[in-house]
């Protein structure tokens, strides 16, 4: 094996966490482009499951395309209804028919695969939402180009070749303002939920960072039903408001203002009630890859990658492994290095190439006063090595459902 | 109350039981056509039930133009697969939204109503039937012209008036063999279904009788979980052939030869075998009112209305109400009544007077030897006359599901 | 070759002309049902058309499911404008890929002709449906059973086999009655139409013939943009009920009472205008098999078959082969054959038998005062296993759109 | 009115010009995903301006959603074809009713807009799809919630108030390499497409730099009819690569190495072949907001935004205004300032503050050599202050196309 390419270098600007002015934004799990982004990796790891257990291999497939057409609903204190079903569309390219080296003929079900898995998906993640009303799923899986096929074998040292000149990005340690961003939307939607179960899915979380002070606007989702009337309502805004503001107390000391669905008019009856508990349910539409990048997060402060990670083919990828990898790489050195204050980690791919041996690893990084570069770069750069060298684990766990894409 | 227009005469021709051919055809319920009739008529009831129950009475709505697109499948012995999902469309109109006396609006959610009535339908109907993974419903409704809403009120006496010149036909009795064909597959797919899960509901019978001999071609999808293999599905094919000639022991002293999947070649390993237990998986479209008539039969002998009688709105459509009051008539006149060895019902509409009364009710009969119609006039005329007084009836009759339009 | 079982008798019901009351109706071109007709007709054309171009024989196909959605228009004295375009759903079977006998792969392609010849046929049939704004087509065709393919060969003189038990009717002559419906239509959208371009496609026309009185109820959706005003509107009405009227004389002398748009109400400014000259742009939904027979008729005082012909195969599709062909028959036995009053064809198909041996073709004649069975049988069946005999003639006369199915 | 927030600080980075390495991409009109945002943008310029013309004001809508599912085509040298048609989606919202103050009632067609925009611009852009044969366009337009409506009113001095927190960001001036990417396909689908007709509207550029040495590396797709056969292709592709090396020469004294269609293997026969022009006839889905930020670049080196600023409403859409108003305060800046390498200007918006009073104007500076700040700021400020003041000219230009998205 050649040595590869891994540059590690001070970055050119200071630490985001030092930036006057730093905005992080998070779109739950119940966001129409989230609901999309969630579909399509579902979509992806059922299909690349039964690839595995019909013929020993991933097959061809990217199944990032998934369209959500919002209904229309009434919602109202205590239980209101869908009247008109969202519409989704699993949109994609899956390999239908593949004759193994035994001649023996394969048809795979790719687009029953699809149509179980998105409808599983949306039963585990969105709760209030009935389907047999309140949604249709619809799938249109083409079959791509021929020569695309067999990628990823029993032979499990096999590393695939690059198909393509792509890029990704990954960032650690998370700043205070991401970090809060982050929780806020799982601890609404995971523990509070669990005793709150007004909360939807849908929770939008902005922060805003301007100097020490950090404004942290949320808005959420109530689930009717769960909600008798406009004090109920204003106890759940209220409750949301005190556990977010306690949450932002373990996680700084800066000052933060928490602000929760400020476009509420209470005297105009105008409040974020719904039926499901997204707001896809009227008037928001969504597609997969326009909200959350791989790492969970929209950081305009830091670069980010254009790619739509969720639904891609895990194996062949470039751009979803790498924008994975890079992630994964970036929060290993920042794990086991210290003196380590802010650290992008980008990987560039070259068409041919084994992908565990990137055009360019590149490490940029700002240290904690004190800390040189030259004190670290060995370490750093054994942990890059060593993650490459695994990159097939990605794969792996991609298929597994342990990564999240979004 | 003017008097209403009832002819009584003979037929200008003999009794079909009479003829020398006799052509007579069923479509089971689990057919394509006969699936689309079921679940249009199916949301029908429950859009007509939904409006009655928000806003006291039905408002203005058609869907009787469910369209199927069949999908794809690997069947095998013991259990094969869908491969591509089915895809059903239910087409219609319905009214949305409607402002009621008091002034209070209401937003009707046909759609959502609509897709749950689809989804039940199917999931009672054909039990073999994954809605998970082996169809995709979907909803089109659109709003008809605002005109015509307000049609059946919270005063049951109200007889609506005809909005169309439209004709309904109806026949009894059945001769030996459209009873032979009706029972044959509603046997199948009731009792002998109960005790033999490998049976599947689409099955279609069609009947043939020269002279005095009878064949009865039985085509029926097996369910391939049931059916291990080749031999028991020739064990399965021979039970129904077992079966149905018994049955048409008890119907009929006539010759009667039964074919059951005529078109299989076992040396091809070519059945009739499916996952689903209908063709719709695999390559059958189906639309309404393509297949049986209001009474459940295809009848070229006899006179037909072109009308689609499924997914109408039972309370104004004329065609609907006129095809099944005059079925209804025949049956009740023929039970009622000695002598009468064939009876043809006609009702005809005429715009803008009350549907109780029809511009011309034509009772054609062919009377049992030895009887003139002058015999039993005066009874059959006492009949209809009551049964159209009582037309009304047959509105509830529909959504409360109790009569059945194919 | 066998002798072919044809049976001349006499029917055993008067001629339908000489019935008391008669009820016909024709569904113009530009109806809902009659478009998805048309489309499904001229769709398997030319898929036939492109079968036979590339691969030298008719595949497999069936084309008979074309749905249509109605849209939402805003007709409008001097020109509207539709707010929502109609969706017309191309749904079907037809054979993608093939290998002929040198091993030559050809993959045809069966979506991209379907929806050219569709839009092809909406541009020529409905002249004021704008296809950029007024109608969205889309098509889903699957692939059917493999075992079906290969059924038109070069060598022309080789009849298939029927591959189903079915049944087809013709009738001839028509009574008057039946003339004067079909004439008023073809009249208003033929030579009426060219000089009078307010005249939309969907002209319905119902008779009703009670003795010797006829009622001819006309519906025409005229088209907005050559309709200025209200009386412009009442001028083009009277128009049509002049000329129907005049035609009527032409046909019959019987006394004729001739109504236009009966539902209008100048009062309130109800009338029957539309943007396109069809109602689909408005709340009727459409699609095939629903409306004319393949005489072009709706004829409940006859036998009629429910077979949906439009859009079937005509080469191996026995039920569309034997509406024609029994059609046809009649129509050349009362050419050539004096002395005939009514006459009906039936042909019944035996599953296996090639199809110029029906398993029974049945000639029920009504013969003028005077004319006995005895003195035509001969001739009829003449001319009857000539036609019998020529009938591969009937696919290609419908693959050259010679042949109407609606 | 108050002062603006403006900030005029050196950037925390050096310029991108300076960097080690450097990456830039560029998706070309013809690719699936620029097809969707130039859908949506030209769907959005023809609602805003029927919005305009028929109630003197734009209503609520977004069409930011538009979906391509890819097809199937069978290319070859000399002219191949389409075998199954893509299918495009328009999705989004609009307002489809609208009374205004004088009580008049409007009823707008947004869905026969929509189509026909759609329609229009595929015409337009891609002339080698066939609309007739190639692609089925389908809308699904909803209505959004109703207190979002009324927003561009006949007093064009009003400015609307911010309805989110949103952020914008735009850069200036471009690198040599983003420069050389940009120019590469706006030559090749411009003056060189019209002197080369087998040039397809799918060109990809992606440019690397690493210190002095840039790769373009461009994939064009070419259109078969245009090219008869092998040798054609290779002419083609060298003729491609032959004016990318030119244009480079005129750009840029370093290096530059151009690499076209990579992928191709002449041995194999395997070449980059399109009967349209793009790859979305085979296999490449799309969809809006995943190509191109506003600027029509992807730069990973550069702070972007998420935001898909194709086809959201251009008066109240904060995050598209503020991407395209930063991107031309950038530019502007740049223009009349001189002494400044690399600029960064961003914008955020703060909820219920008039648009051209952000909550922060952000300008990041690198200057030349010699230039402080204190030397420019004055300048920049004045600029700055001036194009917010000016905020609502940015609808007005992207109503009539004149600002580019993609």
């Amino acid at each position: 094996m050649t040595e590869r390419n891994i540059r590690v270098q001070p970055i050119d600007r200071g630490a985001v966490e030092d930036e006057t002015v730093e905005i992080v934004e998070r779109k739950g799990v119940g966001h129409p482009d989230s609901i999309c982004d969630g579909v399509a990796e579902h979509v992806s790891e059922a299909l690349a499951q039964a690839y595995l257990d019909r013929v020993g291999k991933v097959l061809h497939y990217n199944t990032d395309e998934t369209q959500l057409v919002a209904g229309t609903a009434a919602p109202a204190f205590g239980g209101g209804e869908v009247i008109e079903p969202v519409y989704l569309l699993v949109v994609g390219r899956a390999t239908k028919h593949y004759v193994d080296e035994t001649g023996t003929e394969h048809h795979i079900p790719v687009d029953a695969i699809a149509l179980e898995a998105a409808r599983d998906y949306l039963r585990e993640t969105l709760p209030a939402l009935d389907l047999e009303t309140d949604i249709v799923v619809d799938v249109r899986l083409g079959e791509g180009s021929g020569d695309l096929q067999e990628v990823f074998g029993e032979d499990e040292r096999h590393v695939p070749e690059a198909n393509d000149t792509s890029f990704g990005v990954g960032h650690a340690p998370l700043t205070e303002t991401e970090k809060l961003v982050f929780e806020t939307e799982r601890h609404l939607n995971g523990p509070y939920h669990a005793e709150h179960p007004a909360i939807g899915q849908d929770v939008k979380v902005m922060g805003k960072r301007e100097g020490d002070h950090i404004d942290l606007t949320v808005a959420v989702a109530l689930v009717d039903r769960h909600v008798p009337d406009i004090d109920a309502y204003e106890a759940e805004i209220e409750g949301v408001r005190e556990t977010v503001a306690a949450l932002a107390d373990d996680h700084t000391d800066r000052d933060v203002t928490v602000h929760v669905n400020t476009a509420d008019d209470y005297e105009e009856g105008s409040v974020y009630l719904t039926v499901t508990g997204t707001s896809a349910e009227q008037g928001d539409d969504g597609s997969v890859g326009r909200g959350n990048r791989a790492n969970g997060l929209i950081t305009p402060n830091r670069s980010m990658s254009m790619e739509a990670t969720s639904g891609k083919n895990p194996v062949n990828h470039i751009g979803k492994i790498y924008n994975l990898l890079s992630t994964q790489i970036a929060e290993s050195v920042v794990d086991d290095v210290e003196g380590i204050r802010d650290l992008r980690v980008r990987l560039l791919s070259q068409i041919g190439r084994p992908i565990d041996q990137p055009h360019v690893a590149d490490v940029h990084v700002v240290t904690d006063e004190g800390v040189a570069i030259a004190d670290i770069e060995a370490d750093v750069r054994e942990i890059v090595d060593a993650e490459l060298a695994d990159v097939t684990s990605i794969t792996q766990r991609v298929i597994d459902g342990e990564l999240t894409t979004f």
